[in-house]
């Protein structure tokens, strides 16, 4: 039987991690990850599939806190407050403690050509997240603005977070994600009378 | 020494497109295609690394009509304005004769989870494009503003183009790529004062 291992998930991860960056990710085994915490091979296979999940393992919950924020905004928000509302609620799974394993991270990612397809995967899964759209419909928002909210959304996000585990970057993911979100207000506002196609 | 084939490579697109929806993907090999229209396997080579090659082929130029609209847009051109612009550009590089042959590609690409990874791949390099947010950039564009307008064009494009493939659509690419970017003015511009995150 599976033994409860208090907190394994976490040591793995953050075993994992450091064994990443320093060895580099095809160096390391998913047996080494865990012997480095004191752990059983097992073990490891009981909370990731391979070790390539260590680095995409919340991907679901990330998601969900997308939808969560869609429903927690007030009847008759408009689109735009509804996103910005979903934008918090992920945003707000990335408090300050976290930037330096983000970034640590982002940068194993950035080596390794396979895991940098799967990272864009990943965030084109979000932006054509289905769910998002979905939710923003069911309050009323007719199509295509669901889904180009969805994907705005989804676009303010990317930009936010290479902001915040950017070297020097101080300001709390949800105010940098705040800022993008009125950067893309003032870029659709800039425009003298109606957007024109030539 | 490679003979010269006139219209080798259009001919050879369209046998495979035809194949593909007909016989699904895997079942067709690069020989096959070849000889449904004449020509041998050597020559099918000279134009495309791989039969997959056949759907995606074109994708440098797609991107160069963005970047080139972007820089086609006049001096003192709002961020948005010259987004449409390269919306414009990119847009009549599909013309109505072309619908049938996109739509027919579209639904092979659907049907194939590995097309549709490598589709979705290709949309998410143009959002990322860093060409088309360089252009922005050498236009005086700050950052995240570049990155934001490269990228909102990009979700743009994708669905307008989503809704120029649908059965019963009529209009122009262009000028649903043009309301769909009203949308986003729209949709940024429903929020009463400016968007706050709670």
């Amino acid at each position: 039987m599976a033994r409860w291992e208090p907190g394994a998930r976490e040591r793995l991860q953050a075993a994992a991690l450091e064994l990443f960056a320093t060895r580099g990710f095809e160096q390391v085994t998913a047996a080494e990850i865990a012997q480095s915490v004191g752990l059983t091979e097992r073990t490891f296979f009981r909370h990731f599939s391979d070790k390539r999940e260590v680095l995409f393992y919340g991907q679901q919950r990330f998601l969900q806190a997308f939808v969560d924020g869609v429903d927690a905004a007030p009847p008759g928000a408009s689109p735009l407050e509804v996103i910005a509302s979903a934008l918090h609620a992920a945003a707000s799974l990335f408090p300050a403690e976290r930037r330096p394993y983000s970034r640590m991270r982002q940068s194993v990612i950035d080596q390794n050509p396979a895991l940098r397809e799967r990272e864009q995967h990943k965030l084109a899964g979000l932006a054509n997240a289905k769910t998002v759209a979905e939710a923003l419909r069911a309050r009323g928002t007719g199509e295509p603005a669901a889904t180009l909210a969805a994907q705005s959304g989804a676009t303010v996000f990317g930009i936010a977070f290479a902001q915040w585990i950017r070297e020097g970057e101080t300001r709390s993911l949800p105010d940098i994600a705040s800022d993008v979100l009125h950067e893309l207000v003032n870029l659709t506002g800039t425009a003298t009378g109606s957007p024109k196609l030539p």
